[in-house]
């Protein structure tokens, strides 16, 4: 028989639900109470299974939902995504607890650091990864052309945005910063004909590429670099860093600078960051920091364009916020996830298999409300003639002319 | 006949010789001396024809430059753009003064004061505009869409591609910040059938907008409102402003982003901006400043980001960098204004011409070295959802999709 729920426990309940109420969600106590007078239907229940996540739940929402549910004393009936987006919607202004946390020391992404927090989520192994993303591996957002679009096709249509944003030209040489699975790589290889070294420091991951490199005869091309990006050595025409300043920290954006900006060719170099962000300044959620992305920040533009490109020397030419595209992207991984959920519940654990439902849910519902970005920017160097005249042949596959800026002064 | 050159004159002119010989541009000073020793023949020569203008150019550069070429006892031998582009590139970093000058107080743009300079440059009469500007009379940055393009059709490409970026629909409310001459009003109303009410504080330029209006019989969907910014009242689907942030003044940025919150619809609404800025923040050159645009200055990305978008809660959908198609308008708006020489020395004065030969040519050069950007950025409520999916639709002329989001969910 579950234990009954005293004076103060309905009180706080109260209280919580009449934060949850704009948002049209209920919350039901173990006692199967329910202090809920909000529209009906509402759009999904809250069921707290103990006194302990009730007062998590308001003492540290930002942690405790995650936690809680994580753990199972936290239920969701309803559609997970759907709640997870109404309650996100209550929140897009941060709390004061993040603004005082924005001023707070982090701990800095030392090389060693970095390496423990990618391999805290990126060394879960291969096969893992395998069974939920596209067949390509590719762990970062997608573009959708049209929306309907499979994910394999919107991660082929991504990596091909990603090197028509930067006219990407035969012969070329990239520089890649956290190159995942490799997938970005072999395509500037495969369908631009670039000369492509990849820099990760997920020992998994580049085992993984170099043997796919090796399958598909592209070891002349493509060089993958078991590193982290602050080892970047020489000149290239691109650079080209898809999902990896999330990681980077704030702190060490100087860092990043000074890589970019010795690693560009300074005349007709160009580049990309792709990344998470937020519209103002905003820890990452504190439960991701703990259980998914140790060391985790998604900067503003601004962040990214005074601490990073400025010091660089760069000049932004492109940003394109793709947030709906990784709410959709999600969207797919999430449904994926979910018909594999016996063998990670075996495999790993319940908690393990609560969590990742939860962060792929939750991630939907940022985007999907703006509570998160994402950005794509394409800059050059300060001094460089940009390589095109308008975006137009991005879109409607005329080939870039190198000498249209010469051609017509 | 010319005075001889002293010892420590031909010291200086040997001082800024060293600095302007990395441009291959000569010096040449009022006896016909030159300490030229660069590569051979140089891209053009300063002329410099007295001791004091050689002082200037070595004590104060960036404001006696102008000053000294304006009154003459400067001339440029060679083609002046190149000669001015070769000079930027030297100066592609503030130097020390312009850093300084970043943390003095500025005089804020107070509504006298921003009717004052607005007079000053807007109100030269509309006949000398109409003189040399294109017959739409647009004096902001035109968009080729492909180099050969004239300027005619360029303004009105550039003006389709706002409208476009904005997905504009028949019947939606426009509201627009600094109109100029009226023609963005009067397109986005002909064209794409808004409704738009339309704020300047120029007068000369507010009466010819409102007699195009009525000659267009267009008077019931445009209205022009000769008032300050920070006037506007009432909701919007769309706020516009091109050109006009420049001179807004960076004390000034809050007003304009407590205009823009209260101004645009949240849940659908969504706003473009269209302005000169920096890569790094950098004062407007000091001549400029002093006889062209006083009160301007162009901003970085990221402080339009962290002062007018993130405070109006804004969030940035969409960056362009334009920064050679300004180059280009310039080129085509010197050439005309070359063409109206004499006139324009017979109605003003031979110092008049000067100045405005100058501030043509300089900001050409400034556009196309990259010490000036042209940035365009679309933003919507942070809560809206974004009204497309890719950007395609802007150039494959595709009709946008209201209903994607909803219908592919």
């Amino acid at each position: 028989m579950a234990p009954t729920v005293g004076w103060l426990h309905h009180r706080l309940a109260g209280i919580l639900q009449q934060t949850l109420r704009p948002a049209a969600v209920r919350l039901e106590l173990w006692d199967g109470g329910s202090p809920y007078t909000g529209p009906e239907p509402p759009i999904g229940t809250l069921v707290v299974k103990d006194a302990r996540t009730l007062r998590g739940l308001i003492a540290n929402p930002h942690l405790q939902f995650g936690e809680c549910y994580m753990f199972g004393t936290l239920e969701v009936r309803g559609q997970l995504e759907s709640v997870l987006e109404a309650i996100s919607r209550l929140s897009l202004a941060p709390s004061w607890g993040e603004r005082i946390s924005m001023h707070l020391p982090a701990p800095g992404n030392t090389l060693t650091r970095a390496r423990r927090n990618v391999h805290h989520h990126y060394d879960l192994g291969n096969d893992f990864y395998t069974s939920w993303l596209d067949e390509q591996l590719v762990y970062t957002c997608a573009y959708f052309e049209d929306p309907h679009q499979s994910l394999e096709e919107a991660q082929a249509a991504k990596m091909d945005l990603v090197c028509r944003k930067l006219r990407l030209q035969p012969g070329e040489t990239v520089v890649e910063a956290g190159c995942g699975w490799g997938a970005l790589a072999l395509h500037m290889a495969r369908a631009y004909g670039a000369r492509v070294k990849a820099f990760n420091v997920s020992h998994e991951q580049i085992t993984y590429a170099r043997a796919r490199a090796a399958r598909e005869g592209l070891t002349s091309q493509v060089e993958f670099v078991e590193d982290d990006y602050r080892s970047v050595r020489g000149e290239y025409d691109v650079f080209v860093s898809v999902g990896m300043l999330e990681h980077v920290g704030l702190t060490h954006y100087g860092s990043l600078a000074a890589v970019m900006s010795r690693a560009l060719r300074r005349a007709n170099g160009r580049g990309l960051l792709h990344f998470i962000g937020r519209d103002i300044r905003r820890p990452l959620n504190a439960w991701i920091r703990r259980r998914i992305f140790p060391g985790g920040y998604p900067p503003t533009l601004a962040e990214v364009a005074t601490r990073v490109l400025a010091p660089a020397r760069m000049s932004i030419l492109d940003v394109e916020n793709l947030r709906l595209h990784y709410a959709r992207t999600l969207a797919h991984w999430g449904r994926r996830f979910a018909v594999i959920e016996e063998q990670v519940r075996t495999r790993y654990s319940e908690e393990f298999r609560r969590a990742w439902e939860l962060y792929l849910a939750g991630s939907e519902a940022a985007f999907a409300t703006g509570s998160l970005q994402l950005f794509q920017v394409v800059f050059a160097p300060a001094e460089a003639v940009p390589h095109s005249w308008t975006r137009a042949e991005i879109y409607n596959g005329a080939k870039a002319d190198d000498d249209w800026y010469a051609a017509t002064r």
